[in-house]
């Protein structure tokens, strides 16, 4: 097995951080540092100096850092494997160096996601596990990181090791039919208990599939669009919301957030505004690229904010309600800081009325595209799948349970329905790495995560 | 003494460091980590979660992350006080969060270079070594490395030791002189060896200010100015130089550098392209603007690239070499892939062939840049100052032995120069931070730091 190393923080800091895994970490970090630390005890940390034996142009020792060095050992380790992590300073020559030197004298540069990799074929984690590190290092906001953090902690792989016990034991209930036909020459088993637990099943795994469209719109943002014609509003309404956005702890000196265009986060939810160029544009496009860019602004969105300040015509009405019948439309009357903004005949739904201009009923709006958004109130250990992988590993086994139903249904005897049953549980299994991963499958899964997790 | 918390790393990568520094440090890490380590042995590493106790929607503890605590006891820790560094997943949610608990916990944001102004106060490091670390963690190549290293490693404050212990020992000669003259009533006394002494001192002073050349050269890039007539191919040498750069280890994957406009590197030592955007604008300006704009780079450069690809006139030839008088300047004999480039009798200097479109002669070019650059060799323990404070004190106390030597020669009494000793000797102080800095002068040097170190 390799040793391999990689930068673990990102470049620019006060600290970098360097870590090594593998079984020849102490022997490499021993020929890099001051002191050798190959003897020493794990779960402890030692200051000494990284340096560079140079043989020109006199022979000397450069040092390259003061450094401190926390040495794991296995099986104690996040990757299961010895390890070392090397906190050096931030500065971009000193870290190449130390990688440079580390590679020097053994060392191969990790791939994206090998330590978290190693960590799952070393059996610290299951896959399912594995992936939500990635997603716990993405998560920006209390709902995605609420969300990582619980497949992370395993309620989701509790679940699905409850799936399959019941799927077990459903099948040693359909053996256990077949060896009492075999002797009793019965033609029909009493399936009572059988037709409940996979009906059981069956609903438990059409609940976590489910809860995919819940955990992608998390995940990715919720995806709204402002509608309305020209001259309503809706830069005004789109920066004012953009603005509103509570100055957060991400505000804390020394931790600037990112900045990430056109979505603001409500009760830690990120909602993602569409098509916005279009809204920011200050010369107005011709009226029918207008009306088609509205539709296909709603098309794309979950939530749709449809901007008037007077009555629209029935037309209109009819045609934006129909539009948008899939989606959670909310009207907002704008510009009631004018005195003519009164009577609504036609519109037989309610407004939410609000100024964009002085700001006026913004929170009464964040409110509602809170709740239009329809997220449940998630507790640390719900399950929500974000993971298209899992996702599609669900309705495959969804599948293979439907035709096992299906088959009760049509009293086939256990040997045929104990095929679909194995690949229910197959297919389950995929999710956690339960049995064997293709390298393809696993290469798929870490291509896309940090260099150094 | 406030306990102060701060993100060590850059946020963005697999990893985040929180530090904690001060006496409640370990008391408030208990409060937010699922174990007590308030009686924990110092430079060990923890495995446990960072948790949140939430009343609302029910009592319950969420947990923010699985993170490893490290824990250092006074006096042996960065800062000399008690001092934890958190590592957690490197999630901007999960860092904000972490940061938010500690505060809601006791801790207080700390300032830019709080971590090393307090290591400094007590007694860690002197105030010159202070001022390394912020040039240690900006430190892009070998050169401002190893001049950092060296002053961090105390070199710098060993020479000023070594002053220091000089011009005491010049104190209490001219103290005994005076002793010696109230009692035996001579009028002058032998001052050879102090003589001697003070010389030995303003050399060394001398040299210490004289580095500062080389020392702001290195730090800041050495500028560079590439002139020439239109069409000459200045563009295309600038490409090719910037290109030509070594696929350095910086290339490292995962380690990706940030890209710094129009320098290079040549054996370590940055190289700063001045007036670029004139060079590369397509459209010519006209001519008048194009001389002056000449004349204003070369005065702004040390090195000045005159590119040619014919014979320029005795009137060019004159001018440059007049204007370029005090900077190295390097002709360049461009296009040397043509057949009519060859006869050249009224430049009486060497030039460099080079094919800029094609490659030809690069290496020589770079050769001639990085001699002209006139870095002396550097060795691990030489001092090379490039701080401006540092630079002023040492001119300052160049003046006050100046004033000691006049004195000498004509003749003042000891009482008269021990004055301009003692300035001498508070003005090397300043830079050591020797005698009590004030306040005002600590925040202009830690100001400037990041925050986390």
């Amino acid at each position: 097995m390799d040793t391999i190393c990689a930068l673990a923080t990102a470049p620019g800091g006060a600290l970098g951080i360097i870590r090594i895994s593998g079984p020849q970490s102490l022997e490499i970090l021993s020929r890099i540092f001051s002191k050798n630390l190959n003897d020493t005890q794990p779960n402890t940390i030692h200051y000494g100096h990284i340096v560079e034996r140079v043989a020109v142009p006199q022979q000397h020792t450069a040092v390259i850092d003061e450094a401190m060095a926390s040495i794991f050992k296995a099986p104690h380790s996040y990757t299961g494997e010895d390890s070392v992590e090397i906190s050096c300073h931030g500065s971009r020559y000193i870290l190449n160096k130390v990688l440079e030197l580390l590679i020097l004298h053994g060392c191969r540069m990790a791939e994206p996601g090998e330590f978290t990799q190693r960590a799952f074929l070393n059996g610290k984690m299951d896959l399912s596990q594995a992936e939500a590190v990635a997603d716990l290092i993405a998560s920006t906001n209390k709902a995605t990181h609420d969300i990582a953090m619980s497949q992370l902690r395993g309620h989701f792989s509790s679940q699905l090791a409850q799936l399959r016990e019941q799927l077990l034991k459903l099948t040693s209930l359909l053996e256990l039919e077949l060896d009492f036909s075999d002797h009793e020459d019965l033609e029909f088993a009493d399936r009572t208990e059988l037709n409940e637990l996979v009906k059981a099943i069956n609903k438990h795994i059409t609940q976590l599939a489910h809860s995919f469209e819940t955990g992608k719109a998390i995940k990715q943002g919720i995806p709204v669009a402002i509608i309305g014609k020209t001259n309503v509003g809706k830069s005004t309404l789109l920066n004012r919301l953009l603005h509103e956005e509570r100055a957060i702890v991400s505000d804390i000196h020394g931790t600037t957030r990112d900045t990430i265009e056109d979505t603001i986060e409500l009760q830690g939810v990120t909602f993602r505004f569409i098509d916005t160029a279009g809204i920011r544009q200050t010369t107005d496009a011709i009226e029918q690229i207008g009306i088609e860019r509205t539709y296909a602004a709603i098309e794309k969105a979950r939530i749709v904010l449809w901007l008037i300040d007077k009555e629209p015509s029935s037309e209109e009405i009819n045609d934006i309600i129909q539009r948008a019948e899939n989606k959670k439309l909310i009207i907002i009357n704008n510009k009631i800081d004018k005195a003519d903004n009164n009577s609504y005949n036609l519109l037989k739904r309610p407004t939410i009325p609000i100024s964009a201009k002085f700001g006026t009923g913004i929170d009464v709006l964040e409110q509602a595209i809170y709740q239009a958004a329809d997220i449940p109130t998630l507790t640390d250990t719900d399950v929500v799948v974000t993971n298209a992988r899992h996702y599609d590993a669900l309705i495959r086994a969804q599948q293979s349970i439907q035709r096992v139903i299906d088959g009760m249904e049509l009293q086939l005897s256990g040997d045929l329905l104990s095929e679909d049953l194995r690949q229910a549980l197959d297919t389950l299994a995929e999710i956690t790495g339960g049995q064997i991963t293709p390298n393809e499958v696993l290469g798929n899964i870490f291509k896309n995560f940090c260099v150094g997790k």
